[in-house]
């Protein structure tokens, strides 16, 4: 089934996506290259619309659907970013969405999808299945789901992030971005693996989400608990099936990283850059920072996935940080 | 003395920071418009080399010194920004700077003109006048002084931000921008006058440091006692001379805005936009969000003036901010 998802299906929804979602900026500082010893580009996707890659995904398969299935509906869950990127790019063409999403996700990511015009259905994300949930909801509205990632549309779109980073910027020797249901990895990857030959494609995981770390070992998708972490859009359980198809053939290893080192990483670009980005945003340059990966003197692209955290959410984060080191 | 300072000089300027200085981004929001009721551009002098705008002006005086001069070296006073501004450029221009700042400068600003080569004096500026001490060191060791605001030379490099502004965009109707020594604003100032027929022309300062707001009242410029304030790029006790005499005539109206209101609009730009401002850098966004200042419809310019605070001081900052609203 994964065969049938190749670069061109990103080709594809790159054509959707002209003039609808942003084209990122790739950035640079000195500063990193030299902490990193190695070139780093940035694709920030923390200036994307609804501020994370989600909109790709949910854009291109919204756009695919007909005419009937607009006028019905789309659903989505999520634990944040997709449901923005659902609600959004549904109004965009005109559908209705509903979002199920966790009741403990920050407020300001409920607040996002409602201001895109989603109703939302809230559960207990410790002990309800918020996929049984949404699939009898969908089947009782006749909406159309919209997967945060098993989807080859899906897929597609988030894959259009590595595309434009290449385009920009040519081929690399590395290309890190974060995984949690591992539709922006098997949608970069495929990318990377096509148009930069000899590239090594890590997947960045929290060390309490590494589902799919564990999965690859095992050759087979492996189930953990409800990861506990400060990256809220890396709460997997289990990889996806045709994302997992994807990664094992193409990603070729999984750091794993500490919520300190998410945040050294997140402050290391406000104070540097001056830009802002969400803890699974950050993942990939943290992997960097903290060594977990070396490519000495390699081009290392990195996606930053989101910069979806407010700024009471990043204080107290930097607090209990600088409580930690003290 | 002023009246040789013209939209001439800014354009000279602006060749002699071709391919030096950043041409950096104008950004937009519409939620920003919807709440403000306007057209609203952001100058992003926060991604300006050294994190400000006064990268802009330092350079434009450094690079016009003779040889001589530049063997001999070059010496500056500053809270911060314009420090790291001299010490950097000094270095792309070959001579060696001294920068004399408070003693209570945040250490990331400090260590910052440190890591660009400057030699590092410090002072306390509640009890010692840094430009009597600045004046001797200078005398005493031969180095020219590159004065932070009351120069020709920097005012026309700090207008090249409103001539980059105005050639991206167009004419605005209200151009705003935070005032502490003037230079800023006069460049600014002289730039939208000449461009912008019937624009209006806001200063933003501190409540605790309105210092250029009495003395445009009073036709003369008033010293008011060192302000306290955490907008440490606005520490000015009294208006620059050549400053002055180019505010006085230019801007409309001064808008005071609290320290409360700076950390409010940190933080909108922070959730909504993902970008990092220091106090400072957002006064004008600031007096716009509080509504002290109003133009319903119209096309706004904002120089956002620089980004340089750290993470943690942000996180303070912010912890405060919800202390007080608690």
């Amino acid at each position: 089934m994964t065969s049938h998802f190749t670069i061109d299906d990103v080709f594809a929804a790159a054509r959707r996506l002209d003039g609808v979602a942003h084209r990122t900026p790739v950035l640079t500082s000195r500063v990193l290259n030299e902490r990193v010893g190695a070139e780093v580009y940035l694709k920030c996707e923390n200036f994307q619309r609804v501020g994370a890659f989600k909109f790709r995904g949910a854009y291109n398969a919204i756009s695919q659907l007909s005419a009937e299935q607009l006028a019905r509906g789309v659903l989505a869950w999520s634990s944040g970013n997709h449901a923005q990127a659902v609600a959004l790019s549904a109004r965009l063409l005109g559908a209705s969405a509903v979002v199920v999403m966790p009741a403990d996700v920050p407020a300001s990511k409920m607040a996002a999808a409602k201001d895109y015009g989603a109703e939302i259905i809230t559960y207990d994300r410790y002990t309800e299945d918020r996929t049984a949930l949404g699939r009898a909801l969908a089947a009782e509205r006749g909406l159309t789901v919209v997967p945060p990632y098993d989807d080859v549309r899906v897929m597609a779109g988030q894959g259009t992030a590595a595309l434009e980073l290449v385009e920009e910027i040519g081929q690399v020797n590395a290309l890190l971005a974060p995984v949690s249901g591992g539709g922006l990895m098997a949608g970069c990857a495929t990318v990377a693996s096509a148009l930069c030959p000899g590239v090594r494609i890590v997947g960045v995981e929290p060390v309490d989400g590494d589902d799919t770390k564990r999965s690859l070992e095992a050759g087979h998708r492996i189930r953990i608990p409800v990861p506990h972490t400060i990256a809220d859009s890396q709460a997997a359980e289990i990889p996806g099936e045709l994302t997992f198809a994807v990664n094992r053939r193409l990603v070729d290893e999984i750091a794993l990283v500490t919520d300190d080192q998410l945040v050294t990483a997140m402050s290391f670009l406000f104070d540097t850059m001056k830009i802002v980005a969400e803890p699974t945003g950050v993942a990939g340059l943290a992997a960097l920072l903290a060594g977990q990966v070396r490519f000495p003197g390699a081009r290392i692209g990195v996606i930053i996935s989101g910069g979806n955290i407010s700024a009471t959410r990043f204080a107290a984060l930097i607090g209990r940080d600088a409580q930690a080191l003290a």
